[in-house]
């Protein structure tokens, strides 16, 4: 029974400090704007025009994930003692008993998310190069991979039901676990990096992917299972962030206000790694990030460069109507060949890319997701985009609880068996 | 036995590691250095002129303490399995005797400097206000104080044999205490980043600081003192801080190629405090800072506006000799009244500031530790004032320690019974 008040505590405390944390970010982000401006932290629209029809030129203060980010530590901070605190009144006889494998997990991610949101502003404002876009999340995922080494941490994994007979049900995938943990936080956060260019997108996918991480906590918790603390934690990692966000949202959407900068992208990326390693699902969240593989997949061609890459390649505005229309990029007739050439000529089969050849060059959309969803619902006002892209997140999501609760019977014996289990000292 | 060889085991990758550190650091330095001046952090040298004697204009890059700092969490990151993993092999057959308490304790060490860098960075970039000086290190402090209070921190402290016959042995200073451990980091913080404004001047004073600080825990690890593990981690956290900090200072030193920045202030006083706190002597820790203190009460008319206060404080450059000269504060005749008047005239009377009165206007020279130094040294160059100033800081870290172990018998029973203690559960 003292179980129950100590969770309800830990939810209460939980919601009231998000709600802190929404206010909080809320008045603070435009306190800060004038100070990022000022500071030369600032971006120009590409896809707004002034009233002339001349292209914008005001300044729009980036990077405001910063403060979304501080907030949210400020705030997590705060929760660790109404989390951890009644642990100590639960146990009193036994002290021993004392989580001390989850407090450790929980300040490691803390410490992970903190590491993250540094480099990432550092990279708002020296502009690293892309080679350190790869090492960045691999450092800030370094804390919480040697506190669970330390602490013993499992890496078998169980296989599915096909496999067993052949390799057995678990397999022990030493350091390559580790590798896969650190290339968790690689994926989440340059999978929200790449799938950006518009108002609120950046922001708006992450509070999709966050409400859908609560879901799924939600559910775990409810049902009882098996690893109902490591569902808290998670949870409790994943409120206050829906909170800030929120709020960085509110200041994003179209007309933006505000850039959200690659400290939040970093920001968001780590928090869900940090969140899904600590809840034990890290193979549940990529469920979650349907839209943004099949942006990086559908990518691959410009982003590895087998297809000429434009500076940017967010859609393009067309000043008469107002609407957001496909982004072009011009290949030379001599560079359609070999491997890009098989790509455009499939992607162009199936619809996925605009195609156009003439004598001296061939011009197609530019591989992004975005671009796929202006082909499919012609042009289209940006804040409907970013709205069409957010539902399309949402409908993925839909899919990826199917997935997890039903599909799932066929791998595994049941609905938990398939999760990796870690097992703290 | 064990205990030996796992002791000698992290003393070898910490040293280990710390080389690595400085290599790593005195490489990245340059690379980085464009990349802070093309993000406008720079500044100018007031210190510095053309070969025609004209102030000089080359842009010197700031803030560069954050690749020290940054250099510095990882190698501590990678320090965490070298230290603890042994205590795995060692207690194998009892496996709750795992130090998690102190795990837990350095993680949270290492999450607060975190957060303080990149707090201080953000002071960097948006220049913040100073009213934020304060907060910063105080939320910088959080995590630290947070997981004590969740591990049931002892907040009694011993008190002096004169005084035990009126107040006890032990006082339990309660939430006083968590006051006195943020403020530690308030202290810490700010006291560096007032002593600045020569070449060198931060990163040196840091270097003897925390010079003194492994001296410290060596004699006790040496001694074999009761709270041996605290000193060892404070030893590990020092021995890679004076690593990074030396390369800096390489870079800092007159003519300086780069300047360190708030952030490095920040990360110094955060990493004095956590060392200090996790080793459990922070009131010892006050010891190394006697020249700072004497700065800061010798600057308290100045910051407190008591005596007006120009925009820079640090000493002028006489062109002619190439030398450093007291700068000069310039008051009204008619603000040269109340408590201002008074700090002037007893201030003058012991000839700590130069002092020249007209009908118009009073002449001082600043109210700072420097302007100190060169009353008495007369004008110095620029180097050799920073040097002196290191000296006299190496002086009074030895005056720390006769106080530390011969005074300190006079107020308490034995060299150690004064510390406080934490008990981790
Ligand atoms: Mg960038
Ligand atoms: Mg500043």
């Amino acid at each position: 029974e003292l179980g129950t008040s100590r969770i309800q505590l830990a939810l209460a405390s939980n919601v009231a400090l998000s709600v802190i944390a929404y206010v909080m970010t809320r008045r603070l982000i435009p306190h800060f704007m004038p100070m990022f401006t000022k500071a030369n932290l600032f971006g120009v629209d590409l896809n707004k025009v002034n009233p002339d029809k001349s292209p914008s030129t005001t300044k729009v203060p980036e990077s405001l994930g910063t403060i979304t980010a501080a907030v949210y530590l400020v705030i997590m901070f705060l929760f660790i003692p109404f989390y951890f605190t009644p642990f100590l009144l639960e146990f009193d006889d036994q002290k021993k008993r004392f989580p001390h494998g989850q407090l450790e997990e929980f300040i490691c991610g803390l410490l992970s998310i903190c590491c993250m949101i540094f480099l990432g502003f550092a990279d708002d404002v020296l502009n690293l190069r892309w080679r350190h876009k790869m090492i960045i999340p691999t450092v800030g995922s370094l804390p919480l991979l040697m506190v669970y080494f330390v602490n013993g941490g499992s890496t078998r994994v169980i296989m599915p039901l096909q496999l067993r007979d052949v390799v057995g049900v678990h397999v022990d995938l030493g350091i390559l676990y580790y590798v896969y943990m650190g290339m968790l936080a690689v994926f989440c956060t340059n999978a929200i990096n790449i799938l950006a260019g518009i108002n609120g997108i950046e922001a708006g996918q992450s509070l999709v992917i966050a409400l859908s991480i609560c879901v799924h906590n939600g559910i775990e918790i409810w049902h009882d299972s098996a690893d109902h603390q490591a569902h808290e934690l998670s949870l409790f990692l994943m409120m206050p962030f829906v909170a800030v966000t929120s709020a960085l949202l509110s200041f994003n959407l179209w007309p933006a206000k505000c850039f959200v900068g690659d400290t939040f992208c970093y920001f968001a990326g780590m928090t869900f790694a940090v969140s899904g390693i600590l809840g034990h699902f890290s193979k549940t969240m990529f469920l979650f990030f349907i839209p943004q593989v099949i942006n990086f997949i559908f990518s691959v061609p410009q982003l590895f460069k087998f297809v000429h890459c434009p500076r940017h390649r967010l859609p393009r505005l067309n000043k008469e109507t107002g609407l957001l229309e496909n982004s072009l990029a011009v290949i030379p007739a001599d560079q359609y060949r070999g491997i890009g050439r098989l790509f455009i000529d499939v992607f162009a089969l199936f619809g996925f890319i605009s195609f156009k050849k003439s004598e001296k060059e061939i011009v197609v959309s530019n591989f992004t997701f975005i671009n796929l969803v202006i082909r499919i619902l012609g042009p289209t006002h940006e804040h409907n985009l970013a709205m069409w892209i957010l539902a399309f997140q949402v409908l993925c999501s839909c899919l990826a609880f199917y997935v997890r609760y039903q599909l799932v019977l066929f791998f595994f014996d049941g609905h938990h068996d398939h999760e990796e289990v870690f097992h703290p000292k």
